[in-house]
């Protein structure tokens, strides 16, 4: 008789979103004349740069010729973007990765749950909280959490590591050994970034307790202060206990168009075994790569014109992060994030919980953010707005919150 | 301390086309006067078709405009894409299957692999003998096949059912019970099809034991004869016991493209458990869907120009099968499948192993094929020809076989 896999029955409904959704619904047809914005979703709005386009439609000419058409890509991706990321984003930087220790994907949210397939049941993870909640659900799913106790929203057998603004929203090295680290820096949802000197500690950390950490790098691009690590390879040791996972989702508005890549160097191994042979067996027999026509987009952004122009993109969304920091700052607010990041944290006002300030916000200035408790319990008081609207709905979003007072 | 998943050490190498290949390149390396063809690899060649050429154009541009610019898709695909199908390749079959039915992936591969997630690892599996490898190596990675027992080349807790001559290529029903079936129709490596009549006894046998049929229909565009079903729910109860893949890879061209889809029934359950449910959860926490510029490549497969196009691709591949079916028949070879399918079966003649015929053919006649036995104990015997190289240089393979004798 077929059994489930009933580690799927544990799962708690993932209601956030849909939640936030409804709210926004119900509000808007009892009030048809408001003007409701939405600085809530983590979705980028800015088209494909011209060079990505440009790209897209030549690859897709290849396509139409025999004599250039493609058939099964290589398992690992093909090298002409493997070569550029090895270059650009890493030998630029002081890191050297090998061509074979990149493997294009369809993106990072696909890699950060599938990574779990190499790892052995009994690990534990440790996580920040609040957190990207695809680490935690991804592992319950393959039964590494033990049981949901929903009085404490907690997993039984995951490590939760606070991020509050009182450690800068960067959690201190847990107390219990953690088999399994996830880290996001920048981070999402917090906004904040880590320097080298506090990455070098889980490092370090990962390296006596022989752990391993799935880095998330979605946010890179955001980075905008010096002393900021773009790659936690910058890190002393890192090649040795660590996981890189990178987007084009954030970087040059891929969320629809999905790519991204994860870096397991040859250094890294668990027992001897390497576990980049592990994750090349996994992709070459449960995943058959990217469309030809996504990796040629994603090439493009690595040229001169691609460069500049995604750069502009993020430059537009940070700008309206920096108008969503100025004017919650002006207007009294305690405000975090925004200048490695394109999320804003902010404290609620008055002691109010998260999902008393998402109701408050959305009654009193018409505009859509996300509880910060959703994230997870270390989020509630706090509250997330995205940079990644229009500049004019963000002035109009800002303006109406100062008036609010 | 991190521990690896020590499921993939027992995984043996997956050597047969690397070893294929390896033999082509030494062969070629020692005679470079030698011209010689490959009708080893399932991998098409014809260009993509032109209403799926103007598809994309249009999709990249809308990419590159702000008021047309796509983010992240919706979880199950875009509901103009599974229309279609629910449309073109169910409902004009008599076939009712509704839209949240239907989920788009970038591949049949990853959903052969991934639908292993919401099953118990307390599953026995089945799959036919020889098999697509893919089946049996996913879920030995997820702890399902026991040990890998090397003389016999198969694992210790994996039910195989032989698909040899004597049977056409369907196997019997299994002695013990199976919790999951793999069927694959029309089937690769050997090119059978199933009628009708021969899948309603496995829906039948799956209902009275409470198992479930994963059935692979990735080359169900080949389909010629009349009494082949296009999808397993063409049987009677098939909703309530199988789950169905699909892929564009082999009727439309999409090996580089990436495109396919799994259809679950809300009327599967196990335990009282929608099936539907647990795998939409998996699709909204571990994937992000397929591109946009790749749904509408899909979408355009089913207008009536995109129809007529990739049907003349199909019709291309079918003709050289038919040259090889018809050149080895008149040769003296016993010949299988190439009717309702793109793969040609063959007996290899004077008792030679599969790898002996592999190395006879390729000393004289230059043609490189793949060893039956490489797709399990049972295709031993037998050889492989794929249909999907171009005309010219199937009739001349096929010229020179006959004179090879």
């Amino acid at each position: 008789m077929f059994k489930i896999n009933e580690n799927y029955l544990k799962l708690p409904g993932s209601y956030l979103f849909s939640t936030v959704g409804r709210k926004a619904r119900e509000y808007k047809a009892a009030h048809p004349d408001k003007n409701v914005i939405s600085l809530g979703i983590g979705d980028v709005t800015q088209p494909l740069a011209p060079a990505v386009i440009q790209a897209m439609h030549a690859a897709v000419d290849e396509m139409g010729q025999a004599a250039t058409f493609r058939g099964y890509a290589p398992d690992l991706g093909y090298e002409f973007l493997r070569s550029e990321i090895a270059n650009k984003d890493y030998k630029a930087r002081g890191v050297e990765i090998a061509l074979d220790e990149i493997f294009i994907s369809d993106g990072a949210k696909s890699d950060c749950g599938n990574i779990g397939d190499i790892f052995s049941e009994d690990n534990r993870i440790a996580v920040c909280d609040p957190v990207y909640p695809v680490y935690v659900d991804t592992n319950a799913m393959s039964g590494r959490c033990g049981d949901y106790i929903k009085e404490s929203e907690r997993w039984s057998n995951v490590t939760y590591m606070p991020c509050v603004a009182e450690n800068n929203f960067v959690p201190a090295l847990p107390e219990e050994a953690a088999d399994v680290i996830y880290l996001c820096y920048p981070n999402n949802p917090t906004g904040a970034a880590a320097t080298k000197e506090q990455l070098q500690k889980w490092v370090d950390y990962a390296l006596a307790h022989q752990s391993i950490i799935v880095f998330d790098a979605a946010y890179e691009a955001y980075i905008h202060e010096d002393n900021i690590p773009h790659s936690i390879y910058e890190c002393e040791g890192a090649k040795k206990c660590a996981i890189e996972i990178r987007s084009f989702s954030k970087n040059a508005g891929f969320t629809g168009t999905r790519l991204g890549f994860t870096v397991i160097p040859k250094e890294l191994t668990a027992g001897g075994v390497s576990l980049n042979s592990l994750w090349a067996r996994r992709c070459g027999t449960k995943f058959n790569g990217a469309p030809y026509i996504i990796q040629r987009a994603g090439e493009a952004v690595y040229s001169e014109a691609g460069r500049a122009q995604t750069r502009a993109q993020i430059e537009y969304y940070m700008n309206n992060a920096k108008v969503i920091r100025e004017s919650l700052t002006s207007a009294g607010y305690e405000v975090f994030g925004g200048v490695n990041a394109p999320y804003i944290w902010l404290r609620t006002p008055k002691g109010m919980t998260s999902w008393d300030f998402f109701d408050y916000l959305l009654a009193n200035a018409q505009v859509v953010g996300t509880p910060g408790s959703g994230f997870g319990p270390s989020g509630e008081g706090y509250f997330r707005l995205t940079a990644f609207g229009s500049y004019e709905n963000t002035v109009e979003a800002l303006d109406r919150i100062k008036k609010m007072g």
